[in-house]
């Protein structure tokens, strides 16, 4: 069966995770999350995190984002992120709604965040007749499917922290940034002193897989409240918390990415020894942009369904997906030169 | 191993749903819903509850609520319901967090509403200074365990319509109460011509399994974006919509309830014949009400968990599962026993 | 020409309320506060409830209120009053539209809360599955004109503390209180430790006049910020507050609260010789409540309106001014008896 | 005294409107709007606009943009407004707080909107995955002292009206507009086809006078419940509505509107003779733009407060109100050349 380059979601679900939702599936449990699987996997999060994060299980990453943000932002308060942001543009306004804030969009380079434009933001602190910001919300690896540097994460950090604004990292694919750059999810996070984490597993071979990190101890209090309120919790938790165990204990999260990363730069190497012409820029996650006239594009859409990213500018997206391998590269590359040649 | 009659959320999976989501794992499908499993659970919903219908999956009671009363109600209207209703009670405020509307909590007889009880609510229809009835949430089974006659409910229903009032079932244990009025889902709900349906199966043996259905093509259009802007709009969707196949394929919604309220009528024999005088009423659907001394409650909820219903009035509550057998229900019995005597 | 008992804010303005607002037409100032009339304002709001405090001027009851209880609910938080509360019945739903945030309303003993009413909704702190109360709204006088005794409000209050509940007076009709208890504003309000208070000027005989005085420094920063979110920010503010400055400095509040108060009594006592049927119970401060034959109420109300209260009950309000005199009294008891006898 | 050219709404009240207060303070009515004041200025509103336009009166220019807004914008739609707009900008999350819906800002040239800036929101319509545009919020003077013609409105609007979108004027300075392009109010509303207006008087001459005009009947029925729920009912509703008398019999609107214009040009024309190099633009309302070394426009800030527009590019803004005369011009004329020469 041809798999989908659509999008990362379009994959079903490792087979370790299945089996793990199967293990927990044995007898009665306090539900909520009161049952050993939720504790051995809030466990494992703090063997990855630290010993003082703690961790909160949903159900999409849109509830993750939202809550992430609830815990930080009062009703006056307003949240700066990257205009492509996926809170910004593809939550169907979920965090207006939710949290009736304001987002203030900012203008990025391939998806990244830099001091300079933020700054425009950060001119009428203590003016009521604004919104005040409160926290820098930033996107790791970039719906654009670049990834921030080490570097470039603590230089904007640091510039939040000293502005006053929490930070919050959208991690529906931090586990494809941190393949991409060879270091642990900890120094991603942790390290760096962010304030909150979405970290997603849905994109990355989990069923139904996302977790709010919190920290600072300081914010956990509120976040049982926040993700009942936002209709994330599930009473059978333990068939969430139960897919991050092999996730982390068997090293998934790190196996999977890699292999998405690896089959998204083979992608990009097999075009550009054909058709370089429409490679846009050079994958450093799992995701690869192209540009193609639109007839073309529409005729191989109505084949093998991906999505438009720019309409006016003809740019489309090809996402490599964990369960991939080379067949399924060499078979796609030759869908794309049969239509583009 | 022990079963918990704390609620019938502590439960584990039907083994023919776990199937289910072990046969939705095969290949990549399109995310959001456009796969084969959604599109057969969409129609087997059609089949069940009439071909005018139409059913969108939820991951959670609280988000399925929410929603259901998000379809019809403007920001300056009400929401009529029963003071033990889950949406007052038991969602930390979802509704009033999500819609910003005013829930106007109606008395009841053991958790059943009545016309003459809501009848104070429609003194100001068209009066600005007042929020506006919009529309009437009746739960079904109650959370007092009660199941209204089709009687009851027609009468109700008319009654709101009458007023102007959408109808919105709370059908977290609907299948427990078809079973014990031994009538269809359609019966209670297309036949009565109500508006909206949130139909919980998680309770009753899934995984995660829950969905509003609509009964007026009027209704649909919003739904997609309510239930986006709601965050439960899960990406895999193959692997919640694969688990109402059996569930309505196999009869499993019917049989589980069956169970359940079977085991539930066990129980109340059981201690009847023993402890006659902790009962406070016959089960009609698969809870159990006592009245215990607190002391004995405390001791009791230590070795084995239950929910203490009115701390003031000493009532507890017993939930039997669609996994429980006789020999469950015996040993709990003399759990019980060896507490109350 | 005859006035009306329909409501405090059936009259027009005192001359010396007016006058003030003439004297601030001078010149160009500052909008938005920054004006020696709002300077003058809130030093009176100082003398008057102590240095500590901070004081906003405000549109409408409603947007004090709401603005008031904003500032202390976080948004899974929820506030307890009573069901007779003007935010609960009558202001079309605005905190939950606004906050988003639950009312657990209370039943009242003539309008006035009670410790035992409030306790039960301090069963589930903690538990994220409830709503957490957060503040108590106490309406002094209450919305069915009967007056706290100084020690009732220290009992409540003193209950609230020890809660963890913060203390919200609506003191929309607080002047007529004062008056009945023969007290102080601040004795009634700062020597009490409550921690806000939305002060009414309308119903008292200013024309546009509201204000929140927060009682304790570390409440003040976010108040400029939801006064402007919640639309109650006027920019020429000098004709708000330039109407506080007789109002305190010549002690209209208290005159015209007792003129009102004694109109209403003097009413009561007229009624009282001729009807003494028809009347409900004495009046506490400038509102009387009556049983009327719903045939003779509706013919009286097409002449000279006044509300319903409770329709169900035959129950009916008349509520005097501070404007009125004897003759306004004998005239209205002249119309009265004319329909009752 | 000098008068300030911080902005229009540092002025006073017009003489007029003034003693249309005091008029009204004659007797009692009822309150809410249901008195002769508010029934005269309703039936002015019509004839300015039309016999099938409907007019609410408001507190605050928010008060009313946010009630305008929340007519036309079920929760998961949004605003298409420009970057500048007052809704974006100045109203501290206002509409986000309120509504809970998403304003899609666009980028302006001089303030103005165009199509081609509109159309990028208008791709993912029927996409459950984003906000779906509802209203196009137009201001007309614009934030940038900018006046649309009438034909630029006539093509914005068209293109709103193909796209299914409604539009709504933010008027906080129609009258200027209307003064600039020589027109009645009707034609740049009314004649022009838009939905709903928000009307400014308060920074041309009122106290406190805001409206919001409905243009079409079927919007009308849920305006009393989103004013109110919105804070925005006043109870001495005559001392709102009764300003609006004079303003529109005794011209007001026209006459001071047409006084600050002028005295906009006189700034202009007297600076141009002397420091061109500081002046922007040509005003075409009643604000002018100048760019100033930081350190000159600081120190002039500090005797006489003007706002900084743009504090990157160095730009400020001076307001000219309708109280101004030439020897007022003249005066500031001469405090800008000495701090510029």
């Amino acid at each position: 069966m041809k798999k989908s380059f659509a999008s990362d979601n379009n994959s079903g679900v490792h087979p370790e995770i299945l089996k793990a939702i199967e293990r927990a599936n044995s007898e009665h449990f306090i539900s909520y999350g009161d049952d050993p699987y939720t504790t051995e996997a809030k466990k494992l999060f703090k063997e990855v995190f630290g010993e003082t994060t703690e961790t909160f299980f949903f159900l999409t990453g849109t509830g993750s984002n939202v809550s992430a943000l609830q815990a930080f932002t009062n009703r006056f308060q307003a949240i700066i992120c990257p205009e492509t942001a996926h809170i910004n543009v593809d939550e169907c306004g979920a965090v207006e709604h939710a949290l009736g804030v304001k987002l203030l969009d900012v203008e990025t380079i391939e998806g990244k965040l830099t001091r300079e434009k933020i700054e425009k933001y950060l001119h009428f602190i203590g003016d009521q007749h604004h919104v005040q910001p409160k926290i820098l919300s930033i996107t790791q690896a970039t719906e654009l499917g670049t990834v921030y540097s080490l570097k470039e994460l603590e230089n904007l950090i640091d510039f939040a922290h000293k502005n006053d604004l929490k930070v919050h990292i959208d991690g529906a694919r931090i586990a494809n940034a941190a393949v991409k750059l060879n270091c642990s999810l900890r120094s991603l996070t942790t390290d760096l002193g962010i304030d909150v984490l979405s970290l997603g597993g849905t994109k990355n071979g989990m069923m139904v897989g996302e977790a709010v990190v919190l920290f600072n101890k300081s914010d956990i209090d509120n976040m049982p409240f926040i993700r009942k309120q936002n209709m994330q919790l599930i009473s059978k938790m333990r068939f969430i918390s139960a897919q991050f165990i092999p996730y982390f204990k068997d090293n998934l999260w790190y196996n999977n990415a890699k292999q998405a990363n690896e089959m998204a730069l083979l992608l990009y190497e097999k075009l550009f020894s054909v058709v370089p012409e429409i490679l846009v820029s050079k994958p450093e996650a799992n995701a690869l942009f192209v540009k193609l006239p639109k007839a073309i594009a529409s005729k191989m859409q109505k084949e093998r369904f991906f999505y438009t990213w720019d309409e006016t500018e003809g740019i489309y997206r090809f996402m490599t997906s964990f369960d991939m391998v080379d067949d399924d590269i060499n078979d796609f590359v030759g869908f794309v030169i049969s239509h583009v040649n």
